[in-house]
């Protein structure tokens, strides 16, 4: 049990979709750290001119992923659903134009490719926490 | 002239349109130090019970405003317009979110009275970044 | 193997302690995760008034292993270590402020022992990169 | 007054330093800004290779003065002092370190020149903000 879930199971509001929040946090969290990571892995690169419009990219998934986990960690409460909804929807945007842009230098660049696996899974996550929102609980 | 508008100014790019960034970034930022210390004022009233979802509206607005002035500051190059809308117009939803929970309480609470303006002014600013974005430079 | 020690494995400045930087980066994102979740559970208890204090703590120690996830994921390159040195040293004292102050509410709120245990994680994390960074590569 | 300091004003706890925290939220906030937009525009400069080190401390920078705003947003109450000053004194290593460098580029680069301004700016006023926690109330 991951510890993020260990806390939603103790949470008094019992959310309605526990598992699809845990995921969803954590998958926003490991991108924004590969991003992160993957940003500086290319600063360091011989080539950093052709790797300017990635690191822009890995830049804002880092800070959209960081604001979407920690919206989500607060969606155990039936609340406003709009907001939250927009939110998980950029999130999919920005991770699915930094995967685009770093499945360009993925054979080149292994940290490149990493970075796109964990941007694609974190859009799943976010898409699979929107179908929950919109489901019956 | 704002700190921001004064790096805009000699940014490489010359970006077609350094007010509206400028504005939309202090903004921004405006509001996440606003809504960090409105909640933290909230938890400091007698009758905290009755704040709660203040609170947890307070500390959405405040990520999600921080990541939007962070991937605002870096919109100087025309590049994938999609997800920066996506991220203007969500954040706009979570200001005015904020703001209609923080307007219930502003005439108990003057910071719920600051807040509120803050998002406002925040939301309006997003708008203006988001029509600057559409029309031709 | 984690997805961070993945991208730092194939970093251009083949960092002296990647192991080291992977724990320390995980643990600090968990921990800040795991403290925004519990911040959030706090606001659902019943007697929140009592809660107040670890809830500002949560948030502080969210904040902090945030940024410090951030910095230490930079800190590939052997680089200016007096600041480097400054945050994980500032993030052990939140962590463990955040975990003392938790662990008084853990015998009535499982999601307060959660989460002063990923404090303590996270400070002892931040403790053997601070050794790792004192050592000869 | 500015928008911090009438949230802070109505603050139940009577903050004892309303006038230094201000000063030092609102100048962690604005270096933040500043330090990200700097970083964008050495990122579109025809050499970018000799000023990685400045795009590395600009995001540490931000970064850390980000969790360094939260924090003393929230330092209304006479709480643990420790964490707070820590925070403090790395804000200050941060914001010097990345001061420094950004004036090694300032001649040529506009950007880099404000970017070091608002980073001794934070410095001075989270030096005085620490005078302040010092001084009995």
């Amino acid at each position: 049990m991951s510890v993020v879930q260990a806390v939603l199971r103790s949470h008094p509001e019992h959310p309605a979709h526990p598992d699809a929040i845990t995921t969803c946090v954590d998958a926003c969290s490991l991108c924004s750290e590969t991003c992160t990571a993957c940003a500086d892995a290319c600063l360091s690169e011989r080539h950093v001119e052709s790797l300017i419009s990635c690191i822009r990219l890995n830049l804002d998934c880092a800070a959209v992923c960081a604001a979407t986990g920690s919206v989500v960690a607060r969606a155990n409460k039936a609340g406003n659903r709009q907001p939250l909804e927009a939110q998980l929807t950029t999130c999919i945007a920005f991770c699915r134009a930094c995967a685009a842009e770093c499945a360009r230098h993925a054979e080149r660049h292994k940290h490149c490719r990493v970075a796109a696996d964990a941007c694609l899974k974190c859009a799943d996550a976010c898409a699979e926490m929107l179908s929950s929102l919109r489901m019956p609980a």
